[in-house]
């Protein structure tokens, strides 16, 4: 099309949001913000991954309940996350007797279900619809690297999986945040083959679509109070804004990187925080509140996923990533 | 909202589909319909992920060029399939300059990413878009059971994945098969737990969304030539007909499951196909083909796809199924 954005005329909108983090990571921006603070990452469950999905339909379930529905007057619910088969997302919606659509775009995962679920509600075809996800640092580590009880020690360019889920209900009408355009990304690959290395993959991504949304938009980076990518870390943030910087555009007064900021102390975690989880909590607490007060009046929440498994990893290929974004304004 | 159908009032069509199978599926009904029959399982590549992947390629670049379309002109490509973080979909869409959707439903991804990218187009926020899954054999052996060197035995309820994908070019516009609605499906399950028994835990979703359609569009079975399921296989068929016939619905004399009636010998096939590429091809093929020449007029295709990874077997997870339905008419 050459134009990647799509416009949400009737502008479906964020009427809550409901939000789970982890004990580390409420001791960052976060815990200010978040609905419920856990005190233990297992939140009560016999495995990591049943903690994760438990997260996540208590975020499903907080949305519906922080808007004032009951769980029959919602016609969809939008989620995933970066577990095989998306166990987390479908598990978690079989407590629920509400149609589910699964979507994968790794960490760019809450980008995509807003950007999916405003689609279904501005085509007219949906009134009520959550989008959701999360991640665990554990389930995660556990799939991707490591299990936690070898002890493996993690390189400096490394960031730290968000234990932590979001979830946002979206209406056709009501008192909310609007979101009032899309701007869906392309598969992006600069061959970065280091999987601890995510900042340096997803920052080519993050670039191409932000770069993608103005082009198509005719807007300028003044256009937005905040450009928030969801999980660069501070290496892929500095990254990002060389090379939109390069191309022409300058983001550096108005970039914040979700991983970036979502912890106070780095000690273990190096570049910041990662996982789906990762912008989906901060979108939905601190974002979210602040779009909400008019602290901040209309951001571009552009959230960023690396698209490898271990088996292609394995198989010698680079790391394809993708970014979309969802402009998101009171 | 009670009611799971979303109507395409402007009717989105598919102008145009591709095909790829392997050479144990071209035997059967799909071999005389399939665009392109391959002679060999790894299609020139040196794994079997790489070689699923190159099916999907394959068919999203003959469906654009059979609609006459250059990639340019393509909106979006939704896209997923059965491997871990959906690569062969990512992998694919790295290839094409388009924005890309990854969706997750398993074994109904065909009949979930038709869905949305109806949604997509009949909201007026795209004008072409394909819609593409495949799967094959032996990289779903080796991810969800065993690798095919182990030589392990089967059991006489399993199904033998599809090596085979299916494409669709969805316009808003043009001569086509029409896409006039969806019934998007709840993840349901009934507590199957044998994960050689898909067709058993899959009969339950398939019946859900096909009671839901029914109740919300006022229709009847009459109403289609074909109610098509995706890949229940020979027995999973038959608990589906009981299910419905016991709540007053009787689909026996016009349902026929792609999974059944995809290989034309049975050896070691048991119960017959199943996989994300299973309902894709036979769509793509032979369903697309009757239609376009009128031989059937209206069908419900109704993929249907098991929620499980082989982390939730392991820790003793029941497996959730779903399943989305879209009629398709000329």
């Amino acid at each position: 099309m050459g134009n990647q954005t799509i416009w949400f005329k009737r502008a479906p909108r964020i009427v809550a949001t409901s939000s789970v983090a982890g004990p580390k990571e409420c001791q960052g921006i976060v815990g200010r913000y978040v609905e419920r603070a856990l005190s233990d990452d297992m939140f009560g469950e016999s495995t990591f991954e049943k903690a994760e999905c438990k997260m996540l339909s208590t975020v499903i379930d907080g949305a519906i309940a922080n808007a004032g529905l009951r769980r029959d007057e919602v016609d969809m619910i939008v989620s995933g996350d970066l577990l095989n088969q998306i166990i987390s997302a479908s598990f978690a919606a079989r407590d629920f007797s509400v149609p589910f659509l699964g979507v994968y775009g790794a960490c760019s995962t809450m980008a995509e279900s807003l950007a999916v679920a405003a689609a279904f509600i501005d085509g007219g075809f949906c009134k009520n619809i959550v989008a959701a996800t999360g991640s665990h640092f554990a389930s995660a580590e556990r799939q991707y690297r490591y299990p936690l009880e070898l002890g493996c020690t993690r390189p400096p360019q490394s960031q730290w999986t968000v234990t932590a889920a979001g979830g946002a209900l979206l209406s056709a009408k009501g008192d909310g945040v609007k979101i009032t355009a899309a701007t869906l990304g392309k598969v992006v690959d600069f061959g970065v083959t280091d999987v601890n290395n995510m900042g340096a993959a997803m920052a080519p991504a993050a670039c191409d679509t932000i770069l993608a949304h103005f082009r198509g938009t005719g807007e300028e980076a003044e256009d937005y109070d905040l450009i928030v990518t969801g999980d660069l870390g501070a290496l892929g943030s500095r990254i990002l804004k060389d090379l939109t910087w390069e191309k022409g555009l300058d983001i550096s007064k108005n970039h914040v990187d979700c991983g970036e900021i979502v912890y106070n102390v780095i000690e273990d975690e190096f570049q910041g925080g990662s996982g789906a989880g990762c912008s989906a909590v901060v979108l939905a607490s601190y974002l979210y509140k602040k779009l909400m007060t008019g602290s901040l009046r209309r951001i571009l929440f552009v959230a960023t996923g690396a698209l490898l498994s271990t088996v292609s990893s394995g198989q010698g290929e680079s790391i394809p990533c993708i970014a979309h974004a969802v402009v998101l304004q009171r």
